[in-house]
């Protein structure tokens, strides 16, 4: 494996199938009452998040701290105008603490990229702009094998705006990459031109949405539904949103969070059995542990987790 | 004792003696170099805090460090409007880590009930709007004991904005809970109707503020000073502020900080000896150490103290 | 050595002298995978910035998690009018935690003398205003060292904003206490009258810098730039911009950072391999980790680092 993880196309099939089995083995120590290994203990990872992420950056803290790494949070809401720069600075900074990890989240795409040229840091991307966000899906992959049973042959549709979203890139890179069929649909303004070169199908209109084992819908921004690209929130979700109605019974139904309830989901599938959100959200901390176990101390090495971490026993 | 800590009233009077005995203990672990016991190593602890607070959240966040726990802050200002929506969105995310427990401070009286109805850990209330604050409480009833040596019998008179304090409604019901003969006073326009029903007494001067072995002051929240609740700062300091002419010798005096120093309290009472507020701000930790010990290690069990975590002795 | 280190003049060569050995054998540490040790284990290590800073307070932060401490910060932006109040109660507040060292910065001078009066924790002046940043300078003294070999006789010029700078204070008291010879030079609008009495020459151009071995440029304030201290941005770079024609390639040069490119550095040299500036970043945490270790272990005791923090073995 490459030591950054930029996008879902630096990872193999075997990569990705690697980083699956290890994030297993890391839900088992997720599900003790002692959530720790001591793998990367005396071990420095940096969360520098130039946007506001409750989800992705707790997320990798807790994976971090989970690994027994020191975590340092850098929080930057940055100016506008010298955010090239001062990102350049930033990292050259941080990097002189010869930290193992960078976890980078930026507004801009290729952040993650011109990090990585800047430190001899691993870096992993944790969303650059509209790019990609590779550990989503790292962590949808997983989250639906694990119900699927196997991705292989899987019809997967990705519903909503997927011009502006790093997560249906990434999706769309990863879930082929696995073997599944993507199909892509939304409306003609939010569908980028030549997307079918990513390996997918395109389709306008949810009239085939029965042929999909599962259904992928993304966030609808707030501030992208005004304006030029749908011509109301109503209209919207009138034609693309997944409700009881369009959802078969067997179908499973999955998003990135944080949903818009009564947007692009309604109330009544968000809490259903057949939705893996929460399950996603779950898969967050061990997918990350085993990206950053794989990144930083892997390379074919024996499961890190047959043993918990063991010290002085407790005395209560 | 119950799952969560959300009210007072949800701690018997054995609940709360185990505790304040508890929390005895971790005072000696406090008293040591290493302030630290391995008690929830590998758990995970998370700060849920809707409104700044210095003093309440890093005092949480040692009390879990010192316990060994993994601690994950999460700071929110949160939009007005959205708030119940986010705040459910946000417990059900942080809930898929699987934290031992979430300790929530909201500006809405009722946030912590909620929470706790939304997730499997254990849900601490750290302040909900007007409503409660009960760890406050627990920890002004485990200072004024050290003080005191028995809480039983001791006349408590808690003086200033009752109406507008959740300190004030926790201290009520953990105060008489303990023994304690409780007499609320301030002006008629910020002690609320019915007050009497928790079982106190009302006044509204000081005049016989002699009789009490211990007062409480209550802080004056400068937004409150004007308008319609008291005709101004100077006039409620004139009938109101506890000073050196109105209190005796042998009374103690507490606050649960910060003070307004000159309105509810005049400079020369704030460090006197007789002033416990030093004592209840150290023992917060202790108390936090205590319930967070209770609520997820305890039921019933040994000490956790008797022997501090030991490791790999330092080797200078 | 004293109990806090507030300025330069805390301590005596012997003290620094220490300290730079004790970073060296930190250096050692820092330079293995596991980049930690358990020195302040259980102890706690408080940082309380006044002012944002990435650099100092990361760097405190790693260095006393390298050092097994628990770290807490609390930022604060503090409205104006109140500071002096909030600070002391703020203070007396995170005191009765019991920590052994508070880190303060602020923009107040004689804000870590204020806060030392306050606590019985040990002190770290991060910076105060224009006064003083101790610790900044005994990495530049620990930088230059490691490259020069000696310190004794070595001239020094710092060049820029000496009126506004802690930094420029706290490098001459330093420089001069180890034998250096220390000249300031930058417009005269930007030397404080009487500098000479801490013990150096001043300079009003740039025509004698050949007599440097090492040459220390400030950081220039944007919002010094403008009005009465210098005609304009471009005036100050032509005459006391240190570029690739006026540095010589035997001499070494040093910056605090961040710097503003093409203002006091030229592009050119900062690259250059006569440049210390991501040594003295380096150099950053491994002197903090010091200075924590000589006040809160120190004592003339053995080195801390012979042995490693030792565990139960990582099993993979």
């Amino acid at each position: 494996m490459r030591r950054h993880l930029l996008s879902v196309d630096d990872l193999s099939r075997e990569d990705i199938e690697r980083i699956l089995r290890r994030a297993e083995s890391f839900a088992e120590v997720s599900g003790r009452e002692i959530k720790k290994v001591p793998t990367l203990r005396g071990r420095t990872v940096i969360n520098l998040f130039y946007e506001a992420s409750t989800r992705t950056s707790s997320s990798f803290e807790l994976a971090a701290k989970r690994l027994s790494a020191d975590l340092v949070s850098v929080k930057s809401s940055g100016s506008a105008v010298e955010k090239g720069e001062s990102l350049k600075d930033t990292v050259q900074t941080l990097s002189a603490y010869d930290p193992a990890a960078i976890v980078i989240r930026s507004p801009q795409a290729g952040a993650a990229a011109l990090v990585a040229r800047w430190t001899r840091a691993s870096v992993i991307n944790a969303g650059d702009g509209k790019h990609e966000h590779p550990t989503q899906a790292l962590l949808d992959l997983y989250t639906l094998k694990r119900r699927a049973g196997s991705l292989e042959g899987l019809r997967v549709w990705i519903v909503g705006d997927v011009l502006h979203s790093r997560v249906a890139r990434s999706n769309i890179l990863a879930f082929t990459r696995m073997g599944c069929g993507v199909t892509v649909c939304g409306p003609p303004t939010l569908i980028p031109r030549g997307i079918e070169s990513l390996g997918c199908e395109v389709r306008y209109t949810l009239d085939e949405l029965g042929k999909a084992d599962a259904v992928y819908a993304l966030r609808m921004q707030r501030e992208r539904m005004t304006g030029s690209f749908v011509p109301s929130l109503r209209e919207y979700a009138a034609q693309y949103q997944i409700d009881c109605r369009r959802l078969g019974p067997s179908q499973l139904l999955m998003h990135p969070g944080p949903v818009n309830r009564g947007v692009e989901l309604a109330a009544e599938v968000i809490d259903s059995p057949q939705a893996l959100i929460t399950e996603q959200v779950e898969s967050g901390v061990v997918v990350r542990m085993a990206v950053l176990y794989e990144l930083l101390a892997g390379g074919g090495a024996p499961s890190p987790v047959r043993a918990p971490e063991t010290e002085a026993p407790q005395p209560a």
